[in-house]
C-alpha cells in the first residue's frame, strides 16, 4: 500500500478536490437531517408546506453534487492512480463511486415519481390502516412495487431485483449470506418458541405494572442515559411520536415516547437509542465529512442499538445495577427484585401479533415473514392481492397465532408505504451482529456483568469504539465484522446467546 | 401595466426560471435559518464545529446559485421585457438584480476574509470586554473597518463607503433621509429629556420591582402572546441568550429569556419579538420562496416590533387590559394599579449607560452616538483609537452621564465585531416608522384605545396585514411608507407621539 510520501501531486490535488465536494454533499445531507429532527420533535404544526419544499431542495443540491460531471471526472483520476492513495484514500473513493453510480443510473424523473408515491402514500396507508381495509392501500403497493422493481433494474439489469434493494440499506452483505443467517433464525427460533411455550415456567411479569407518571418517566429516562455514559456535550433527550436517534460525532439526539402503562418499554427504547447516538457520537471528529466519519449501514448501526438494548439493558447485572436509580423515581419499585425486573424483561409473547411491541425472540419471526414477502412480491411470485392471506398463515406456521385484521396483520408498519423494500432484514442482522459483537468484547475483556453490575460501562465502550466506531465506512461491513471479531458474519454467537439466556429462564433442559 | 394574457411565452418561460432558482436560494437560507435557530436555541454545546461547516456549505451554494451565469442571463432577458411582466414580477426582478449585483461585485475572497475575520472578532471582542480593555480589540476593529471599506468600494467606488453599508440593512431608504431623521430625532430628544430630568414628576417606578419566577414567567410570556394573537401553529416560544425572532410565515419562532429581577423586562420583550413574528406570518403563504413572500428590510421589520411593544405594550389600556392576567401569575401585582404599571414601563433613566437597558426616549441617543461615530470611522474622519475618548465625549454631551469604563461604554454591542456599520440606524428608523405607521392605522380605524383596553387587536393586525405584511418586498421601503400612510416617510408622528405621553407623564409646562 502506497503511503502519502509517495503521492503524485496530481492524486493529492484530485483527492483534496473529491474531499472538498464530498464534504459539501456531507454539510447539506446533516443540514436535512437537522431539518428533519426539528419537523419530527419540535416543528409548529404549520410548517409543514416550507419545509418539505426546504427539503427537497436540499436534496436536489446534494443529487446535483454528487452526478456533476466533476465528480465523475475525479474519481475516473483516482482510481486510475489508486496504488498512489492511502487505504484510507480508496475507501473513501469506494464509498462515493458507490452512491455516485447509484444516484447517476437512475433516471430524476424516477427518483421524483418515487418520492410523490410515497408522500401520497403515507396518508392512504394510515386510512387503510385506521379502517383496517387493505384494499384501499393495495393499488399504491402495487405501484410501489412496479417502481421499485424499475429503480432496481437501473441500478444492475442483471441482478435479482430484491438484492439490489437490499444493498440500499446494506451495500455490501451479499444477499445469500443474509438470507441463510434470517433462515437459520426460523429454523432455530420456531422449536425455541415452541419449547417455551410449552414449559411450565412462570415468569414475573408483573414487575412493571401499574401508572407511571410521564415527567418522572422522562426523569429517569436521562437517568439510563447517565448511567450508559451517553455525551450530553454531543446530543439532547426530547420526545417523539416514534422514537429515534439522529445527527453527527458533535451532535448525537435521542428521542423517545412515554406510555404511563409501559415504564419497561420507554427505559429499553431509550436505551436502544442511546446505542444508536453512541455510535454516532464514537465516529471520528476529524472525519466528520468524509465517509471516515459517517457510520456504517443499517445493519451495524441496529447492532449498536441491540447491543445496548439486549446484551446490556435486558441483562440480568444491568438490573442489579438500575433498580435503586429506578426505585427512586417510582418507589412502587421497592417491592421488584432484579430477579424480578429480569424476568420482566424478557418475558416471551407467543400471542403478539405486533412487531414494534414483540420481545427478543418472536421478533425475528416477524421480520423472517417480512423479509420472505416482500422478497415474494418484488420477484413477482406473490400478488399484491395476495399479501394479507400469505401474512397471516405465516404467523400461524411461525407463531402459532393468526391476526384477524389487517390493521393488526399486514397494515402494521410503515415501512412499504415509503418504498422500503429489503430494510426488515438489517433489523434482525443487527441483533445477529450485536451478539457476535458482544461475544467477541468479552473473549478480549472477560466477562462483563461484574463490571455492568457496578455500572462500568467504559471497557465495552471503549472496544466498541476502537473495533466498530472509530472506522466509520473505512471497512465494508464483512470486512469490519471480520476486523472487529476475527470471524466471517455469523449467527453462532446469537443463537447461543438466546439458548442460553431462555434456556435457563424458561426451565429448557 | 402588462397583464399576463400578453406575455409572450419567452418571457413567461423565463420567469418561471428565475422563479424557480430564486425559490432555491430562498429554501437555502430558510434551511441556515433553521439551523441558525437550533444553534442559538437547543444545540448541544459541542455541535459548534459541524454546524459551522453546514452553515458554510448553504452559504456558498446560495452564493453560487446567485451568481451563477444563468441568473444573470434571466435577468437580462427579463430586463428587456420588462413591460411584458406584472409589478409584481417587476418587483421580483429588481429585488434578485438587487443582491445578484451585490454578491457578483464583491471577489469571494474578500467575502470569506470578513467572514473569517468576523468569526475571530468575536471571541477578541468578548475578552476585551470582559477585561474592559479596548485596545485588546482595537487592531481587529481597524482590519474590520478596513475590510468594510473595502467592500463597500466593489459594490459602488463612486458613493459614500458608510451608505453602501447601510443600505446592506436598508437598500431603498436614502441615507440622506435616514440622517435627517436620526438629526432631528437627536436636536428634539435632547432637550426634551433634559425637561424630564428637570421635572418634578414622580413616577411609579416600584410596581415591578421584587423577585419573579422564572416558570412563572415563562407562563406570563405565553398569556401575553395568547393576549396579542401570536399563531401557535406556526411559532414557539423558547429560550435564548439574546431574544430574537426568526423563520417564515409558516414557521416564525419567538425567543426570549428571563431574569427574576426583570418582570417588566421579558413582558416588553416577548411583546417586541412577537411583533418581529406577527409580520413574519403576515406574509403571503402563496408567495413563499420569492421576494413578495418575504418582509421588507431591518426598519420596516423594527416598525413591526417597535409597534407592538411601545405603541401597544406602554400604553396605559395595555396595562389596564393585561394586568388581571399578570395578577394571576403574581399574585403580588395585586397592589400594583394599571397607571402605576404604566409609569413604571414608561419611565426615563437619563444616567443609563447601556443601549439595550434604554427607555424608550434615551435609546435614540445611543443610537445616534454610534451612527455618528461609524460614519467617521468609515469615512476615516476618526481614528479607532480615538474611539473611546469621542464615544464618552458623546455620552456627556446628549446624555449628561459619563461612562467610567470601555466596558460600559463603546464596548457594549456586539455588532461592530460582526463587522455590521450601518446596522444601529435601523433601530431608530423602526420606531420612527411605527409611530407613522400606528398614526395611520388609527387614521383609518378610529381610536385604537378602547380596542387594546378589551385586549380586541383584530382590527390593528387587519391594517398592519393589509397595509404592511401582504406586500412582503412588493414596494421598496419609501414606497411602502406612501402606500400605507399616504406620506413619505417622517419623524413628525414619533415627535408628536413621544411629546404627548412624556409631556403628561412628566407634567411638562
Amino acid at each position: 500500500m502506497a503511503t502519502d510520501q509517495t503521492q503524485t501531486t496530481d492524486a493529492a490535488e484530485a483527492y483534496g478536490r473529491l474531499e472538498e465536494r464530498v464534504e459539501r454533499i456531507s454539510n447539506v445531507g446533516n443540514a436535512a437531517g437537522i431539518l428533519r429532527w426539528d419537523q419530527e420533535v419540535i416543528m409548529p404544526e404549520a410548517g409543514t408546506p416550507a419545509r418539505a419544499k426546504q427539503l427537497s431542495t436540499l436534496s436536489s443540491l446534494s443529487h446535483e453534487l454528487l452526478t456533476a460531471e466533476e465528480t465523475g471526472q475525479l474519481l475516473e483520476e483516482l482510481e486510475a492512480v489508486s496504488d498512489e492513495l492511502s487505504g484510507d484514500q480508496r475507501a473513501v473513493v469506494r464509498e462515493v463511486r458507490r452512491t455516485h453510480d447509484r444516484a447517476m443510473s437512475v433516471p430524476q424523473e424516477l427518483v421524483e415519481e418515487i418520492s410523490e408515491t410515497t408522500s401520497n402514500a403515507h396518508p392512504t396507508w394510515t386510512q387503510a390502516r385506521e379502517e383496517d381495509d387493505f384494499e384501499q392501500f393495495a393499488p399504491t403497493l402495487e405501484t410501489l412495487v412496479e417502481l421499485k422493481r424499475e429503480y432496481a433494474e437501473h441500478i444492475d439489469p442483471d441482478a435479482d431485483p430484491y438484492a439490489v434493494l437490499f444493498a440500499e440499506y446494506e451495500p455490501y452483505l451479499d444477499l445469500e449470506t443474509a438470507e441463510e443467517i434470517l433462515e437459520r433464525l426460523r429454523d432455530e427460533l420456531v422449536p425455541l418458541i415452541e419449547a417455551i411455550d410449552d414449559s411450565d415456567a412462570a415468569l414475573a411479569t408483573a414487575a412493571f405494572s401499574g401508572q407511571f407518571d410521564d415527567d418522572d418517566q422522562e426523569a429517569l429516562a436521562r437517568d439510563v442515559l447517565d448511567a450508559l455514559g451517553y455525551d450530553w456535550s454531543r446530543g439532547r433527550l426530547d420526545t417523539a411520536p416514534h422514537p429515534f436517534s439522529s445527527g453527527t460525532q458533535f451532535d448525537a439526539r435521542v428521542t423517545t415516547r412515554f406510555d404511563e402503562e409501559d415504564l419497561l418499554g420507554s427505559i429499553t427504547s431509550v436505551i436502544h437509542e442511546f446505542g444508536h447516538a453512541n455510535y454516532t457520537i464514537g465516529l471520528p471528529d476529524e472525519e466528520y465529512g468524509t465517509p471516515l466519519g459517517e457510520s456504517r449501514d443499517l445493519s451495524v448501526h441496529e447492532s449498536q442499538s441491540r447491543l445496548w438494548e439486549n446484551h446490556v439493558g435486558r441483562s440480568r447485572p444491568f438490573w442489579e445495577h438500575f433498580l435503586p436509580t429506578a426505585r427512586e423515581r417510582f418507589p412502587e419499585l421497592e417491592e421488584v427484585s432484579p430477579r424480578e425486573a429480569y424476568e420482566a424483561a424478557n418475558q416471551v409473547y407467543d400471542d403478539n401479533l405486533i412487531r414494534v411491541e414483540a420481545d427478543e425472540l418472536t421478533y425475528h419471526l416477524h421480520i423472517v415473514i417480512r423479509f420472505e414477502i416482500e422478497r415474494a412480491l418484488i420477484s413477482g411470485d406473490l400478488e399484491v392481492e395476495d399479501v394479507p392471506e400469505v401474512w397471516n398463515d405465516k404467523y400461524e406456521e411461525y407463531l402459532g397465532v393468526r391476526p384477524e385484521t389487517d390493521a393488526e396483520g399486514c397494515l402494521q408498519d410503515i415501512h412499504w408505504s415509503h418504498g422500503s423494500f429489503g430494510y426488515f432484514p438489517t433489523y434482525s442482522l443487527g441483533s445477529v451482529l450485536a451478539a457476535q459483537l458482544y461475544a467477541a468484547a468479552e473473549d478480549e475483556l472477560g466477562d462483563l456483568d461484574d463490571r455492568t453490575r457496578d455500572g462500568e460501562f467504559d471497557d465495552l465502550n471503549g472496544w466498541l469504539r476502537e473495533n466498530v466506531h472509530a472506522h466509520g465506512k473505512r471497512y465494508t461491513t464483512p470486512d469490519l465484522i471480520e476486523e472487529a471479531t476475527g470471524e466471517s458474519f455469523t449467527a453462532d454467537y446469537f443463537l447461543e446467546y438466546v439458548d442460553s439466556k431462555y434456556g435457563a429462564l424458561y426451565d429448557l433442559e
